[in-house]
């Protein structure tokens, strides 16, 4: 069986953790032990989030946003890749950059909608919107600085990363949803978004004929009236069941969209829950399951 | 024929250069161009430096050099796989983050040799070493930021590199000289410390059994007698010739080293040379040509 597993930012670096390369190595320590956990019964592919760490680059340098994308694959890769091989010293496992399509004529690309960084109180957010010329918006209780989310169309190097997966080599890709870029008439260039993780883990799992999507966060399950008295935790659940729900655009959204885009394309499962909780979602017994 | 090409750091951005990344890109895309002549002929493996990019990382950031050098191996990787993919379109081209073996009592560690980021004057580089914690040493007309650069012994993703060689996919690899990484006993971590690419890229090169190990930079060839007033460049020369004369430690003298341990290893061709003749390099028509 082959599982596409997608690592939530918020793994790596909670909220309102300080960003301590010690503290990331830590979190990411707990992650990998999930993972190998499903690593050593059934092909794996890894991707993972970036929107805390893509925030912190962004507040240090002026530098554009696939650039920074570009970077975090670097550092989280490095960092997974590591913790993974001291869980599972005898697999290989390749760390790959990736760059995804997006469509230059995207909507989001008018409507920056994905928040990344820390959450800053308003005088804070309303100085570095005006230093830094960030788009921000509200997020909780405070303002994060929002950026277009594009969706993503096609993975550059897929060739590629099914002939590690075929070797039985372990795949980290895709990180931070991969840097995003299309292409002019002067060829391939960068594009000034962050790309949703899960959508292109979506796109990624369905690419490679997974068998199954996680898409592992630091919550139980997805919760039907999220914001509501009766809030509930979905277990098994329809793609037609979940159409009948909202979820917030900014944590939940995305992922059971992709859900739905993974199980509807393939008739495969794809979980959502806690990352502690990765193998037992697989097995059908904790977080919500999504099938077609 | 299977070659293996180091760029060098400063070929992506120049000395005394401004750091922007409009600047590097175009940098990259002139190396792109002559790196393309090569791969359109022979399967290729390119490896880079990251001296400057890294200094400036570490001028922004308190993060350690394992984690600086991930980032730059996601920059600058995604930055030549993008060139090079507008060069030969229809190439699938990989950029495979690598980690590369140190060990822990290398005498560099004690004795802080490769320099890395911008030349400062002395006033400014004691001022940052003081806030940093760094250790300087004079480099040229002024004040460099070094770092210890322990020998490379093994690469962790030597067998996915030599899967991705076979299959006929360019890879991009072993940047900045691989992230330095130990192990202990409660396994892999990083190190502070950046290994030179030169050395990093011959003991790939070795490990595939390419046939040419190419380290391109900013000079025609290598100059025997370099500081004299008879200065000459070398052309075709054996291992033998060379161990006769002394190299700069900072720039050539890592080179040639490498361009000795490669070719007495193998038999085979290293050369040293400019960017833009790589290809003649190959050929016999240009830089330096060192053989066994």
């Amino acid at each position: 069986m082959l599982v596409v597993a997608a690592l939530g930012g918020n793994a790596l670096l909670r909220r309102g953790e300080p960003p301590e390369i010690t503290r990331q190595v830590a979190n990411i320590r707990t992650a990998a032990r999930a993972l190998a956990e499903i690593a050593r019964e059934h092909a794996l592919v890894v991707t993972h989030g970036n929107g805390p760490q893509v925030g912190l680059l962004a507040l240090r340098s002026g530098d554009p946003l696939y650039m920074l994308s570009a970077e975090t694959e670097g550092m989280i890769g490095y960092m997974i890749e590591t913790a993974l091989r001291n869980e599972l010293p005898a697999r290989d496992i390749a760390g790959l950059l990736t760059q995804i399509a997006v469509d230059p004529d995207d909507p989001a690309f008018a409507a920056p909608g994905k928040p990344i960084g820390p959450i800053y109180d308003e005088a804070q957010a309303r100085r570095l919107a005006s230093e830094h010329g960030w788009t921000i918006a509200p997020d909780g209780d405070g303002y994060r600085h929002v950026v277009p989310s594009p969706r993503p169309l096609r993975i550059l190097e897929i060739e590629t990363i099914k002939l590690l997966v075929q070797s039985g080599i372990l795949v980290i890709c895709a990180g931070g949803g991969g840097i995003p870029v299309i292409e002019c008439e002067t060829g391939w260039r960068g594009m000034e978004a962050v790309i949703d993780k899960d959508h292109a883990s979506a796109l990624l799992a369905r690419e490679l004929g997974a068998d199954a999507l996680l898409m592992l966060t630091d919550v139980d399950a997805v919760f039907a009236d999220w914001d509501g008295a009766k809030a509930s935790p979905l277990g098994a659940v329809s793609t037609d069941d979940l159409h009948e729900h909202d979820f917030a655009p900014g944590s939940m959204g995305p992922k059971v969209e992709a859900a739905i885009d993974f199980a509807e394309a393939t008739g495969h499962m794809a979980g959502i829950g806690r990352l502690q909780d990765a193998a037992a979602i697989l097995r059908g017994e904790a977080g919500t399951r999504v099938t077609a």
